[in-house]
């Protein structure tokens, strides 16, 4: 392992000429007229792009497909088909999940991605075989991706006596994140469901990551009894809600009653911006110090067929669904998959400044809207202060 | 030129292996069982996907920087403000219509594309200069692709006097289709704006294609105009109305009275199915009778920033705008960029059919769902009879 690397000839998104200096898997100093250390590895960035290892806010490594082949979907329309259908499938096609998780997982890294929450599933039938699976692939790529690991009750909580167990016994056994999902309109009672979520996080002292797919009025009904419950339990700046389509459809002023709380109590949101489902103004939600970052959610699942493990293709499609055409709305969609991703989860040491940690990635783009529209082949992915990827390929076995 | 190509060892979407005879450009024979003429040339397929050249039923070839320095978008918000900026940026930056819509075309056949509806600015500024460099484009890949041409109005038609003189010069002149846009809110005179569209098209003989942006209540009114127009002048079959966006925002009923009469009038609807609009709803069309088929719309311009020529990843897009998921769905997102827009363009001779231009495409992809997900680099592509592209890469110069 080389302790130093000097990165010559790279253009940071403003537009200026830079080179980076690393040591220790630490950026030391990036800017215009730095000199290389002399026993310093030299790397030449080609006048590429420097950009900000990416950062995926919410997938489901888990559930994935990838690499595999085909899966026909032929699945009804309901939330409800979709949790059956999967839960059926992973106890009879032999998925697994570790093998799984790793491929895809793989599969960011090789696209730039090198921090990355995904929720894995827990459940009466499954036990926390799936959470093994992900854990492993952790462990494999403990050198490359920083990983945080929801645990996640896809099929109910409340409605499957011995889910709350297991989700304690997936905390305890190294999840970080405590999941939940709909209150309402799954556990059928939102009160109680949120009450339990909140007390398990306390036991074991874990951040929530809630999956609010409730549309409208009653979406808003659930927010509303969790941000009382943040509030009561002095779980400011460890929530955060996924998806919140209730957000995208509400009148204004309920609406911005709710954003405002959710800024006083530092609950932020993850989007993955569906172009078939309301979503959280994203503009607004700015405006209003709401902190809303971008994420994949499933990939090429038996949920969905779409996805990839690109997160500039996801910045491409948050763009797209708000209408963000001038540049520097673009850098706006670029903060979802990056800054703004690594401060809703809490990820630490992050962007391109001294002391950060070095993951970089290069790309042959005129400017980060152009990085983001075309999508090309990484250049160079740099984990940890080590390169991984060349010309989209891996260098090393992981 | 060879008369007789064999092409082997390739797959249909329904799962069949299958070869193809193709003679004098067009498929001879498509089926399980058949033999190679003797003198035909051989082509092994690798067991790939089988798929008809793709159809981009609305794009703007003379608009786009694809291939130039990037372009920054500050433009301000309202449909207005892009069209002036559009107009300074195209009398002063040296943008080139011939140069750029030969360069993006070319993209297109390179990702499958032999079959292409554009519409082409025509204003009092610029006259049919633009018009000029796409007729150029035409004729120089006049072999490979089969090119529609509107003559667009973009600046307005009676909000600027002389608008129509040059419309009428444009169908002389080599354009297939009248173009039109928003007859109330950009001409301000919805009854006028379109009895001239619906006069002129009769006394050149040319179908139409309008823009209607315009949204809801607005949007319904001109198009119920234009429908009593399509019906008075005995139009039926020949017009086509791009976005459309305010059938995707009416109530059922009012919608449906509409839906029926495009039905009727054998009217076809556009969409590039933009993620942040109102779209006209995909499967109720269908049940309902009405035609509607995909485009990209501008591709890389001072629009907007995004787009690529490859009909695969519109049909994604469409598939993600309408939460298509499952397979049998995701058949009717490629058929808005195959036959069902050949269909509404009335492009001719199409398909993986006997008799058809062997216009042909092959993909490494396990399913015609896995293709429009993966969007893989072009394996083959045949525009009539011959192979033009082999691995995402051109054979010849054109």
């Amino acid at each position: 392992m080389n302790r130093s690397l000097f990165l010559s000839n790279v253009r940071t998104a403003d537009g200026q000429a830079v080179s980076v200096s690393i040591v220790d898997g630490r950026i030391e100093a990036l800017g215009a007229h730095l000199q290389a250390q002399p026993d310093a590895a030299l790397e030449d960035g080609g006048g590429a792009l420097l950009l900000p290892g990416f950062v995926e806010g919410h997938t489901h490594l888990d559930k994935s497909h990838w690499g595999q082949p085909w899966y026909r979907n032929e699945v009804g329309p309901a939330l409800t088909d979709r949790i059956s259908n999967e839960r059926e499938w992973r106890k009879t096609s032999g998925h697994d999940a570790g093998t799984q998780s790793l491929a895809l997982a793989r599969a960011f890294v090789q696209a730039g991605t090198t921090r990355l929450r995904t929720h894995v599933d827990v459940d009466t039938d499954a036990g926390l075989r799936y959470l093994e699976g992900v854990l492993a692939t952790r462990q494999t790529l403990r050198d490359v991706m920083d990983m945080q690991i929801v645990a996640f009750p896809q099929s109910g909580m409340l409605i499957r006596p011995g889910t709350v167990g297991l989700l304690g016994e997936a905390l305890a056994a190294g999840a970080d994140v405590l999941g939940a999902l709909d209150p309402a309109l799954i556990d059928g009672d939102p009160a109680a469901s949120l009450n339990t979520t909140f007390e398990l996080a306390q036991r074991y002292g874990k951040p929530i990551d809630i999956h609010l797919h409730e549309p409208g009025e009653v979406g808003a009904f659930s927010l509303k009894l969790l941000l009382d419950r943040v509030a009561a339990t002095g779980m400011q700046g460890r929530v955060v809600v996924s998806h919140a389509f209730c957000l995208g459809a509400l009148p204004e002023r309920e609406r911005d009653v709710l954003l405002e709380r959710l800024a006083h109590l530092r609950v932020a949101l993850l989007t993955s911006a569906p172009a078939s489902r309301p979503v959280p103004p994203l503009k607004i939600c700015k405006e209003k110090g709401v902190t809303i970052f971008g994420g994949n959610d499933g990939i090429r699942d038996t949920w969905t067929p779409y996805g990839v493990p690109d997160m500039l293709e996801r910045a491409m499609l948050i763009g797209l669904r708000y209408d963000l055409r001038r540049d520097d709305d673009l850098a706006l969609a670029f903060g979802c998959v990056s800054d703004t991703a690594a401060e809703g989860c809490g990820f630490d040491n992050y962007g391109l400044r001294s002391g950060a940690r070095a993951d970089l990635v290069l790309v042959e783009a005129d400017t980060l809207a152009h990085a983001i529209v075309s999508r090309p082949k990484r250049k160079l992915v740099m984990a940890n202060g080590q390169i991984v990827v060349r010309n989209g390929e891996w260098l090393k076995a992981a």
